[in-house]
């Protein structure tokens, strides 16, 4: 790993979600031209690299220039691609990532989104004076990624970061990722949505809980809060196990309306050695864009 | 940090604990020489440090020789010294220690024992072989260090590695951290020890609770199952958030005759990617004194 300012972070960048994919052209460590399309969450490898090889090639993108690519997922330092959540690429299993951008783009680094955006909160964003930092997003699922001395924590295996998977004295049920009782399968988008229809309220969305909330609804209000205290009890155990000093809060419903302070009050019940700073997070759409270009440009995955 | 070679490891070290005070001679690596004192646990500090010089002295040390110093409790950046659990050692809150250790034997490096431990075993032992690396002690109570890429994980606060201080499905009382329902509370000696009083049968230590269930009584069996299997979480949990592919158990119920196995047969439930490779510390008494001397030899802790 170089040091590396965010002016010095200009190249491309891709974003391969699961409803959404983009594509960056960034300039002195700002996007300067993006574009963006739906993810076809069924199409094979090939069509989704060609996709991002497509806006690219829009965009001004030639083989020799830096690119960074972060997908939903789990990447290894093989740069082998293995979907986590088997409902979200379907066709994402054992897949070549790296060598498939190489043959197709040149030399590209590739990780997982939410380490890409860790990446950048930690070194660009709402982590950068932090020392040990988690950038947590809370969306549909739960992920986030971690920045020691200001560095991403990366495994061979590509798991490390995988916050939403820690078990979760809130939760019962069964979790994408094979594991019982997660933060995600209680707090994540998925897991509100069940949890809504586990107390009658069928083919409602995590927006419409928090819809129902917002009008007073006991029982959305209760979903919601349980949600949030199950994240603030993560935060919790992630300050114990890493000595944090501060959180970024991401993704749709950690950015929601109030979710944060939810989060906060919880986190207040505890030891005061237990409750890092806990902030928004800064860069939005762009940290997993600027976070692969960081990762590539400075070498943080091996 | 620099690369250091267990060999390279010449100086001295000291090892204080809740019961015992051991001062070492190490060369080339091994313990030379070793003296071994019962703590007084209600002892000032001055008197502790006063206690780790005597036996320095008598092993030969003078002030300019390399110094290691582990310490039950928490040690932040700036030297400071913190019990963690107040029943432990009674008169140590915001203890100058770095600052008293070296007006009294020069220049030393000073650190958590459980971190000390772990930074030995995973450079020098058990973890010489793993990237990410959790050394996991099941004591009187639960302790540890996490080593990835061969450097010790570390925090202002010291906090960093107090992996017993996670939450846990399984435990429900309070925990001398100040938090409630943690691993500590359910899996370590005290948390034994009050299980087995909360069923009845008063006055019996973790000792005993074993014995009993190598007599077959079932409800000491429960309550040492019950101990593995939140410690088992634990390794799930710190698995999805470092992606470790080895842990080392150590302490004397981690160590205990047939604890990791019942520990590795709850750990097999989880889904194969949780699973790191489980295994006993092979330091001993040896790994808090070898990683204190690695620390100051290494700078581990800045």
């Amino acid at each position: 790993m170089m040091a590396i300012s965010r002016a010095a972070l200009t190249g491309f960048a891709a974003d391969l979600g699961g409803t959404k994919t983009a594509a960056a052209r960034i300039e002195g460590g700002q996007v300067v031209d993006r574009r963006v399309v739906t993810t076809d969450p069924d199409a094979d490898p090939d069509a989704q690299i060609a996709a991002i090889a497509d806006q690219l090639t829009h965009l001004g993108y030639s083989n020799d220039a830096p690119l960074g690519v972060a997908v939903a997922g789990r990447v290894d330092r093989a740069g082998i691609w293995h979907a986590v959540n088997q409902g979200t690429l379907t066709a994402v299993q054992n897949v070549p990532l790296a060598s498939m951008l190489t043959a197709r783009l040149g030399s590209a680094t590739c990780l997982n989104d939410a380490a890409a955006a860790a990446l950048a909160e930690g070194v660009f964003g709402s982590g950068s004076q932090s020392e040990n930092f988690a950038y947590l997003t809370v969306s549909t699922g739960v992920g986030g990624g971690l920045v020691i001395a200001n560095r991403l924590l990366s495994s061979s295996n590509g798991l490390a970061g995988h916050i939403g998977f820690v078990s979760s004295r809130l939760a019962r049920g069964p979790c994408g990722s094979g594991r019982m009782a997660t933060v995600e399968s209680i707090a994540g988008g998925r897991g509100i949505a069940a949890a809504a229809a586990a107390s009658g309220h069928k083919n409602t969305d995590a927006r419409a809980v928090f819809a129902a909330a917002d009008e007073g609804l006991d029982w959305a209000d209760r979903i919601i809060e349980t949600s949030a205290a199950a994240v603030a009890a993560l935060i919790g155990d992630l300050t114990a196990i890493l000595g944090l000093d501060t959180v970024a809060m991401g993704g749709s419903i950690g950015l929601a309306p109030g979710y944060i302070h939810r989060v906060q009050s919880v986190l207040r019940e505890e030891p005061i050695l237990f409750r890092p700073q806990l902030v928004h997070a800064e860069l939005g759409h762009d940290g997993p864009l600027i976070g692969a270009l960081a990762a590539h440009l400075r070498k943080d995955i091996p």
